[in-house]
């Protein structure tokens, strides 16, 4: 089986008979430089974390991307077609412990209204020694208010689109700072996401993160991370963070699909507290506890 | 010769002999799914107006996308091969009275460090009409204050990058408003400039626009009008301009590569005065008396 796998989805409505995907092969070119996807960072996204061939909180990533469309004003994505999609890429690669699959649609090229849709699956790399060891982080100014998500709805902070030219920035900034990721801050200070990830903080004996009308992702891990404490009787609310209310905390993660929960070692040069029996108990859940085969396999 | 031209530009410093750019099908896939351009809106761009076989602005655009590089870290182009590239692309296109070029450089393909590049040439549709009559616009929150391009480089306003999401969105929300156009504002109430233009107005004599200091782009357009009017005689300056300054306006347009300069003929709903007379001088100009032959031709 090969090392990894492409998977291109027919998103095109004029045509409703003949294979709804189609394997190709990743090395060759697939897409047209006149695709919006590429010329206008013009459509959305999902990572799905595949932990021994099975793909984690599938259907959060569907609904998510299901709502990406719909603020992006694309066409409504078929969470059949494309679950089907993910698994038929996931099923084509060689077995590794931790994988992690890309679904993509775009705008499709520009005038011919049909989007293009791909599901890439790839190994990822060991995250052990992240998950262990943690990231050292800065705070950077987001430039938007906490409240823009209300405000004004077209600057799409809730959908996780192509145009992440920006959080690429972030971590280059990250670098020269000598930091390894970025928490995002509002204009008017408070604690937003990671370019990549939620941010999760425990204070006592209670996990918080930023709410998603904060206007950032609502975060696929971060669920499940909440329904999980909440079976084992750790509270857990949403509330609004300050930068203050950060590094005071006593123990911060940043939670996202491929890396699960790396705990802040540092923030802005200060050395951050990292609880070792919690983080390992949240990435046990994670990996371990979370995925349950799909009830749908494709033929 | 076809309606339509891509070049690829050979941007692999490992590779330094034989063609530097290729011509290639435009109807045929040219980019990898795995291409930074695509999944993460990682790249920049120029669109530059082709009137009668020859680049406007060239240089212009050339020193804009050289310095988008610097902003997003990306390898420096070489000027004088994208400038071969952009020659060669117009050079096997029909004539045609207006057409434009979109010089096009991503990170390339994840992991590999080689940027992929791309000059693509394509005949412009009749602008006539809305050189003529105009455009409705409505002002949209940009999010972000004015001073960001001081405070928060990775932001990245300054660089016209792939990213383009939220400029896409905006002209859907404009659509929503029964408009045609936006002018973003910053989140302190200042006129910024529109998803694809810069904004420009005449108060008495004097034509003003924001200044780049704004986290805006700098017009390779009202760059060039503003080096009109002031052999016309007639007083320029950028400043800042806040929405009633905007609506008080004697005349005001929106300034383009594509569409040149289209006057603004209603704000927020509300009609806006527009000046005949020297919405004609400045698109002649800019149509007419601009254009000089590039001294340099590919072989």
């Amino acid at each position: 089986m090969p090392r990894t796998c492409l998977v291109l989805v027919r998103l095109d409505p004029a045509t409703t008979s003949g294979e709804p995907y189609r394997i190709v092969d990743p090395h060759e070119p697939q897409l047209s430089v006149l695709d919006l996807g590429v010329t206008r960072g013009d459509g959305i996204f999902e990572s799905i974390s595949v932990v021994s061939g099975i793909p984690h909180a599938l259907e959060a990533h569907l609904r998510r991307f299901v709502r990406s469309a719909r603020l992006l004003d694309l066409p409504e994505p078929d969470p059949l077609l494309w679950h089907r999609s993910v698994l038929a890429a996931i099923n084509r690669l060689d077995p590794v412990p931790e994988a992690a699959v890309k679904m993509v649609m775009t705008r499709g090229v520009e005038g011919q209204s049909i989007p293009t849709g791909w599901v890439y699956a790839a190994p990822l790399p060991d995250f052990g020694q992240v998950r262990s060891e943690g990231v050292r982080i800065v705070t950077l100014d987001r430039g938007y208010r906490s409240d823009v998500a209300t405000t004004s709805p077209w600057l799409l902070t809730g959908a996780k689109t192509l145009s992440y030219a920006v959080n690429r920035a972030a971590l280059r900034e990250a670098a020269r700072r000598d930091a390894d990721d970025v928490v995002f801050v509002s204009s008017d200070g408070f604690v937003l996401e990671g370019p990549t990830s939620s941010v999760l903080l425990r204070r006592g004996s209670a996990l918080i993160s930023p709410g998603k009308d904060m206007g950032i992702l609502e975060g696929t891990t971060q669920g499940d991370v909440f329904e999980w404490a909440s079976k084992q009787g750790i509270p857990t609310r949403t509330e609004m963070i300050t930068v203050s209310e950060l590094a005071a905390s006593d123990a911060a993660w940043l939670l996202s699909s491929g890396r699960h929960a790396v705990p802040i070692r540092s923030v802005n040069g200060v050395p951050h507290p990292v609880d070792v029996p919690l983080t390992g108990q949240i990435n046990s859940f994670l990996l371990h506890d979370r995925g349950q085969p799909s009830p749908q396999r494709p033929q």
